[in-house]
């Protein structure tokens, strides 16, 4: 057991240079966990600027699929990113070399895991990618092995730092969306394209892994339901405060009668309860099995060292002998399932803004009633001109009841532009 | 892979029976996940009464130690509890016959884990003991290999469900300690013997265990310093929840240039922060790594369905061939650690009852501040007869220095009985 493993990373952004670093410093700590040093090869990068670690003992390769394909490389630890591309080709590559490969890449994952998933089986190779969700928290092991006798009920969370940095800030700052997304951007918060991160794909991304590991189904990100905090105001986040509650974007995936329901959206959530304290960049998941009952999990869900950390755990189990199906059954096992749209019952946040007319709120509670909507509570706010806005927490309702009154809404003549209505998780 | 694996399960009480019905009811989706059936060849306990389950198509062995040799088991399930007798003994047979081991037994483990993970290492075999510690939550698969990459600071948590649940039960209620002991007695909640539980016997198995997984060390036991929680009254509840605290029975370890320190004693936390949120019976870790930051674990610390979720997840890892040092290095290589006292200083909680003199306060201030104990906060309570209580948070001060200033209110003459100091831990 005192052969090396022997690691080709591919990237040398924050992560990669994190991954180097551990091996450099814990040698010896890692050598008696694992059960054999972990050694590193080769690595691979867009430039060869210097990054403030000793590269010198490694070789270089410019094209990552040549260093996948090493001889001496037995994992090939993918950093790059990017759904497609190179780091699809090096994956690929690497498996069909038959190396196994730890990757933090949750887009390339999402839209072509179940393909890599199958070859990588095919090859006896294993893909490891707790790195890809939740950052340092260890949420892939704990549902793929630790839970892994629970039927899963339901798998929740709050998977994308950014968002929750942006909703808090706004919270405790007063400050619009535009003006703390620009603040998140010039910390270096957001990804190259931003709309990955605040239009709710990079959480949908890692929803849709955690699904299939939960239901055993294949990986369907695009029949995720997506919804940004664009459109969250200032506004929104201060009346739900009111009323006891945070605004989260929070993914829910569970198996319904109907089929799979995956959806990454904004929700309400308890202000006292685990996720409603949930502040600035932190993740966390809730796992929710019919033995275990509910198993909360929270951690940094990006940076430096906590993904390192998921990648270095990944690696270790590999030096370990350790190798599980990607999803934790095998591919050819995983079902399609039909997408579900949640239609489950719930309670809804509403904000309509009515023209100062008398009668007003009784037409509005006229449609609600019509649709079958009933009231929890209902706040009417001071107004500033001849509008005021009105606040209603309804009792649990379906989404079909709701559009209905909305739609109803607009024939009432007295309400003004787009009612918001923001699903309520009591989680 | 489709040669099932087949358990010997010794112990037929709540979990158990856990373990039985999630292999009864779950065959399918335990196959496609493990890549082979599980099923269970024979089982064993005290009595042949009826449990309610379907027990006709196991063998019966009334004898355990028989049970973990027999030809047709190739994983011993240790379920009967106690740190000696049978349970030892048929653990000792089940690796000298080449058996895996998973056991719930933190008691067996804290006393003789050293010994016994060198037995299995020597015959090739595994000891998983996930469900010995806090439950349902995967935490020693979260500290043995999601984090393995990280330097391990600190393992804080509340790991005796009923400890905690005595405590939020004398805060809800009001009513003593004693009240609340007998109502949870009644409520079947405690062991067989309660000092187990309310003396902090029960948790400390559980951190000692952490502990050697985290730092590296022999698991040391007897190195715990343990403090129940019969002597918590609820007037400090009460005095501390006015200061914005909650009192829990805290296991903390954390290896200190003078050794290792592990403590299990009562604490004062934040009543905002995720531990002073912890109500019932639910169990909370903390697990601080040098890359990974604060990763916090939270779900159900006992009873039926999470604890043989945890069994589970361990027989799974041995169906799936993953086979990893008991405490996550060679056995061998574990090191002793001089036992290390908590000398880091922290504030202290700390209620003194006064004669009611003028002066009294003054005497006591002086003593603290000729000790070097510093008042963060103070409050002098409304006195029922010719005493008053003082309370007092200070700023963070060495045990040393708090011993120097309680000895010193002997001297005082307005002292009244013991004063209680607690340590405030800021997780």
């Amino acid at each position: 057991m005192s052969t090396p493993l022997r690691l080709g990373i591919a990237g040398l952004g924050t992560v990669g240079i994190g991954v180097v670093k551990i091996i450099q410093s814990h040698a010896d700590l890692l050598t008696l966990r694992a059960g054999r040093p972990i050694t590193i090869s080769a690595v691979s990068a867009r430039s060869r600027r210097d990054r403030g670690i000793d590269l010198d003992g490694y070789a270089w390769e410019d094209d990552p699929v040549a260093l996948a394909k090493r001889d001496d490389v037995d994992v090939f630890v993918e950093l790059m990113g990017g759904s497609d591309g190179p780091a699809k080709a090096a994956t690929e590559a690497a498996i069909a070399a038959g190396k196994d490969v730890v990757t933090a890449n949750k887009a390339m994952l999402a839209l072509h895991g179940n393909e890599l998933a199958q070859s990588a089986e095919d090859a006896g190779r294993a893909i490891r990618f707790e790195a890809a969700v939740a950052g340092g928290i260890p949420v892939v092991k704990a549902l793929t092995e630790g839970l892994a006798g629970n039927e899963i009920k339901r798998v929740i969370g709050v998977m994308n730092g950014t968002c929750n940095y942006i909703l808090t800030r706004m919270e405790t700052s007063g400050l619009p969306y535009d003006d703390i997304f620009a603040e998140a951007n010039d910390l270096g918060y957001l990804e190259a394209d931003p709309t990955l991160d605040v239009g709710g794909i990079d959480a949908g991304h890692k929803l849709s892994l955690l699904s299939s590991i939960a239901f055993g189904t294949r990986v369907a990100f695009d029949d995720v339901e997506l919804q940004g905090i664009e459109r969250i105001s200032i506004d929104d986040i201060r009346h739900a405060a009111d009323m006891g509650f945070k605004i989260k974007l929070l993914g829910v995936a569970q198996m319904t009668g109907r089929g799979l329901e995956q959806r990454m959206t904004p929700c309400l959530v308890p202000a006292t309860s685990p996720l409603g304290q949930l502040d600035g960049g932190t993740n966390m998941v809730v796992l929710e099995g019919d033995s275990v009952g509910q198993i909360v999990l929270r951690g940094a869900g990006a940076g430096e060292g906590p993904t390192a950390s998921a990648v270095m755990g990944d690696v270790i189990d590999l030096a370990r002998g350790i190798r599980i199906s990607t999803f934790g059954q095998p591919a050819a096992s995983l079902q399609p399932a039909p997408a579900a749209k949640a239609t489950a019952a719930a309670p809804y946040y509403l904000r309509v803004v009515l023209q100062d007319k008398p009668g007003a709120l009784a037409k509005v509670a006229t449609v609600l009633s019509n649709s079958g909507v009933s009231i929890d509570r209902m706040r009417q706010y001071g107004h500033a001109d001849t509008t005021a806005p009105v606040l209603i927490v309804t009792h649990k309702t379906t989404q079909d009841a709701l559009d209905h009154a909305i739609s109803g809404f607009a024939e009432t003549g007295v309400v003004v532009g787009e009612p918001v209505a923001i699903r309520i998780e009591n989680v």
